[in-house]
């Protein structure tokens, strides 16, 4: 294999590859980027086995040449020290060139690299997906999805469904479900192109969807995605990005969410998140970083907490709406906070149940989103 | 105590006393902001008994208000909590009022918080610096002096007072030199105005250093600088900084500066850099991040270095000039990036004395900055 590419379309690569990269890994390959030459272009593929990411660097785009092979071929190098490299050398263009027993030569400048490669036969293989059941969606609208709700998986493994998100397809309609059995976020949007395949419930790991979203740009480009047994596809013009899926039933979210309410607020979402922040500064020195909510007759809410030993705040929000029963009810400022950022809403509905039944936060006039909160006993 | 003021004014005031406030203190009221309010404004002091910074808010300035004093007073705040409430409070105004039993009402827009206070009489008292014999310097000198030196101070508290950076004042010229035994770093500059008291001959710890060059702003206002026998003193218009001086006899560091050279190189001080950058991509992953210079009859240095089961990189980089002996050496690739991003130099030069002697980096043409650094052996 040997080569002369454009370092900034490399580094961008790796960067992308390396997502998938860890330095965990239990198979000693993994620890590489496998670099493939064709006659079409470079592509570049990490993988820490649950995440596989390969990006594709074309020999020519647009009438600019981005690599010219000289002789196709692979190799694995490390990954730490690869990426590392490619970003510090010295000149716009990079030559590589695989000599005897995978030894690999970069020269960039007066700089000359050589690192010990390892055999490109060993790289387990990508999953084979066919995209015959693909469906399309704008890069941005998978994105904020996911901002929407991967924030709200568990991060304990006791049950490990519930560190991926549900992704449930229903009358063309795509809806995704997480929850750590403390509070649940839910968002659903139309599918509007594309061929679903049967599988019709999948549960992605947060991780997985974390990693992606660093990696897609903000753009309303299509992005294809394919869902199979044990893995989703998710694929660009240049990128894959394959996870597999989490194993187990997700459970039956839709019977926690309360239907009849006794106490409703409509509030402007910024001026309560300001206030849940400043309580927070004391509350998150305490258990749980707990604050309480408090209604008021002149349609206000006070929120309070006390830190024994530090001291005590109080701040009344005034509410453009304020119906049903008193409550005083106790809730997490993170999980609270979290919520009112996901939603991106300027004003938002609050719908309680009584201080000890989950709570509905959702924007005033959008279906769409919902974040459910469960209160926390303080008597 | 009791008065209202510039939020903007409080943060910036704050965030200058925090930089001496430690919560790892074993003195309960040191991990607190003294707070007072005299007629003339209010006064924040943090302290962790080594460094102590106090950041005056003058009532009046340049006719804007920013202070209005309803009641004069001190209070003691836990800093952790007080530092961050103020940073998140809504208004541009804050009120504070010390009440019963020194509990402290801190009141912005409809957030009011009471945080529990300490008594301020508890608080230690600053040493009492009389400024009689100050010197002044220009704070971006000051800065500039000690971002080219401190670097070099031991971490290892086997030598305590290698920890610090030596002042030493002769002729009207201020001389600091740090040195970790590994390598040293010297810059001298006059002193243009002022009174020198009697001791001539300081060691200051890094740490101080550090913190104060956070604190001051880059500008040619001077500084006023005084020494006693276990202080300094830094003042400026609202900010005095004081540190306690480390104690014990600091080396003679100049019988280790060689005088006569045997290899002498000028070279490009970015190209040199960069050179050894990349080459620290391998060294650091091995022993103490070794990498080896050799020069070459065509007017070239080459820097390389071997990481076993990983590779190799090699990098010619043209000098300006290179006179004297062949010369193979190794040395830290750490030190040698650390000394010239001190020397803010294009050009250097290099003067060596052999492979096992410390060698010397300069400008071309200023004699007030020295870096040395002693080689490693390598076979």
């Amino acid at each position: 294999m040997q080569f002369s590419i454009q370092q900034n379309k490399l580094v961008d690569a790796v960067n992308d590859v390396m997502k998938a990269v860890s330095s965990r890994t239990t198979i000693p390959i993994l620890t590489g980027i496998k670099i493939s030459a064709t006659h079409d272009g470079v592509t570049l593929t990490g993988s820490d086995s649950d995440i596989s990411i390969e990006s594709f660097i074309p020999a020519e785009e647009e009438g600019n040449q981005h690599v010219d092979i000289q002789r196709t071929g692979s190799i694995v190098l490390q990954a730490k020290f690869f990426s590392e490299i490619v970003k510090k050398l010295p000149k716009e263009t990079v030559d590589i060139e695989v000599q005897d027993n995978f030894s690999t030569k970069i020269v960039s400048g007066s700089a000359e690299f050589n690192l010990i490669g390892l055999d490109p036969e060993e790289y387990p293989q990508l999953p084979q997906i066919s995209d015959h059941h693909a469906f399309q969606m704008p890069i941005d609208l998978l994105k904020q999805m996911t901002r929407q709700t991967v924030f709200a998986v568990s991060t304990s493994e006791t049950r490990p469904v519930l560190t991926g998100v549900n992704w449930r397809i229903e009358d063309r309609e795509l809806i995704c479900v997480a929850t750590d059995s403390h509070r649940l976020a839910m968002r659903k949007a139309p599918i509007e192109s594309g061929e679903i395949s049967n599988i019709t419930s999948v549960v992605i790991p947060g991780k997985s969807l974390n990693e992606l979203n660093k990696i897609l740009e903000d753009t309303n480009d299509l992005i294809d995605i394919v869902i199979t047994d044990n893995q989703i596809l998710f694929k660009t013009k240049y990128l894959l990005f394959f996870s597999r899926l989490l194993e187990g039933n997700y459970p039956d979210t839709s019977r926690l969410i309360p239907t009849d309410y006794k106490t409703e607020v409509i509030i402007t979402a910024k001026d309560f998140l300001q206030a849940i922040d400043r309580a927070s500064l004391l509350a998150k020195e305490g258990r749980n970083n707990v604050v309480k909510l408090t209604t008021f007759d002149n349609n206000s809410v006070q929120i309070s907490t006390t830190l024994p030993e530090v001291g005590k705040v109080e701040e009344d929000v005034n509410c453009e709406s304020l119906i049903g029963e008193e409550l005083k009810i106790s809730f997490s400022a993170k999980y609270m906070m979290d919520a009112l950022k996901a939603l991106d809403s300027t004003d938002i509905k609050i719908s309680f149940t009584g201080a000890m039944r989950p709570f509905l936060i959702r924007p005033l006039d959008n279906d769409s989103i919902l974040q459910l909160i469960l209160p926390v006993r303080t008597y």
